[in-house]
């Protein structure tokens, strides 16, 4: 078995490369190969470095050489990012995506294909319930990018050149501090501020919910991805992760409970709307598709902080 | 007014460009010049001819040169000819569409798109009606493609780039004999065979339900999507036309009623599964929607037929 992580030296990608390192297994055959794609990469004995970023004809080469049984396309320019540099977005999320699948459906040898695309596809002004029948309305050209890509992978896996399988990720934490491009990233700096002890002018208000997953859940349910049964499933081949939905209250509450008292003083609000539109009002998410197939949220509030931590795995 | 036809020398596209032509203005405003693009146009004094597809750098400029107000996105690789050469398809339906929303995008002045999807986004397997909520599954990459340039199209919408009006074509009739590449076309085929008192073979059976629309009534919507107030209308841009529901029984039912009941005996069945799975089991089509904003069905299965047969207009 032979596997690529695009985007494999990002906060995600390691996290899933650390997992792969370690089960040395992917559904019960031995990891003969890992190859890890991104613009930089630290050097690890035994793996296939491949540097650069996937607009490269050069970097797509050696991608189709490696000849991967399973990848993982986690490389992406993030929201905000992508927002700000529409060409960036377009040839990253895009088109390199596309070529991807392209060049991957050209191997004749019908790889998987773990796809992580992002709850930003669903958008604001959501019902109470969000559905597999909700219809998608993303707010920002990233999340459009994703769906388009879903649906693109869907369209090979329909013609039997890929086995694809898009899953929406939610807010992952916690990552470093400065996350450039990321809208999000005030998920992450809450929780590194709450358990450092340090104030945090938080942009949504203590009302706000949102998704959260730890990323080494996150990683998990990767895996897991590209093993599961998906072969009775809807043809659309896309389901969103299943979530906590947690509010800045209940992760103020659930920090306070496990680094002391004194944490429910250090943050202030000054929400910003157009922050709070996005990423504050996520509603009821029916995720019932995705846990029929073995995919899982972290379980609680605290198991979700801890292990964002890196206090538990 | 401006007005230009990507695919002004096709089958939908010479209606259209005939009702402006007649009309002489578009939503109360004269238009003072249009265009028409296409590998093949005939002379006509007064337009502008971009000739050539839009997959040229040299017809692209052309086009963003031409500054519409107005584009009618017909141009397209058809569903069974792009199923047959995945890259022609890509480069026309996905690609192609995607560099014209940006050179438009990239002219400043938001000018209105409306684009000739189809109900291709659908899919096989449909619930017994179809809504706004009922997911996409696409079985040909043709409506793939139409669902992603749809979902761009509303993008550069949401950005205030474009004014895009997606809507989605039933089968249209009748166009000539020959239209290569073109799955659907049996729909056309058996109107024409029934009005001439020939013989038809007819790949699907008579109880095989498809949407219709005669090519006139679709001009007419196609312009009346270009000036329907859609501010307020679903983010998403896009709309199935309303259509008349009718299995080929209707269909030899009405043509017999006008053209005599000797025309009965004319059709023989060979039902193709692969032919009726996508084209003749389709449901009801909770248009509503489209119809709120004015987009409107041909009215009877008579007029289908006679305005399909150039007897009405």
């Amino acid at each position: 078995m032979r596997v690529l992580i695009t985007g494999g030296g990002g906060f995600i990608g390691a996290h899933l490369a650390d997992l792969l390192r370690e089960r040395g297994e992917l559904g019960g055959r031995r990891i003969e190969a890992l190859a890890l794609a991104d613009q930089a990469l630290p050097e690890t004995a035994g793996e296939t470095a491949i540097r650069g970023d996937l607009t490269q004809p050069a970097v797509m080469a050696k991608v189709a050489t490696f000849r991967p049984d399973v990848i993982f396309h986690l490389a992406a320019v993030p929201g905000g990012a992508s927002e700000a540099d529409y060409a960036l977005g377009r040839r990253v999320n895009l088109d390199a995506s596309l070529s991807l699948f392209e060049a991957l459906a050209a191997s004749g040898t019908r790889p998987t294909v773990v796809y992580a695309s992002s709850i930003a596809v669903y958008g604001t002004d959501l019902p109470d319930l969000v559905t597999p029948r909700t219809p998608l309305r993303p707010p920002l050209t990233y999340g459009a990018h994703k769906q388009v890509c879903e649906i693109l992978l869907a369209d090979f896996t329909r013609r039997g050149l890929l086995d694809g399988r898009s899953v929406r990720l939610p807010g992952i934490v916690a990552r470093a501090k400065t996350s450039a491009g990321l809208s999000s990233a005030f998920m992450s700096d809450i929780l590194h501020a709450l358990k450092a002890g340090e104030t945090f002018t938080c942009p949504v208000g203590p009302e706000a919910t949102a998704w959260w997953m730890s990323a080494q859940r996150c990683a998990e349910n990767l895996v897991h991805a590209a093993v599961m049964d998906a072969s009775r499933a809807d043809p659309g081949g896309a389901w969103p992760l299943p979530v906590l939905r947690l509010s800045i209250g209940d992760i103020i509450d659930t920090c306070s409970a496990r680094y002391g008292e004194s944490r429910r003083g250090l943050v202030s609000f000054q929400p910003r709307p157009e922050v709070e539109a996005v990423f504050g009002r996520y509603p009821r998410l029916d995720d019932a598709s995705a846990r029929a197939l073995g995919l899982r949220d972290d379980g609680s509030a605290d198991d979700l902080v801890r292990r964002a931590l890196g206090e538990i795995n």
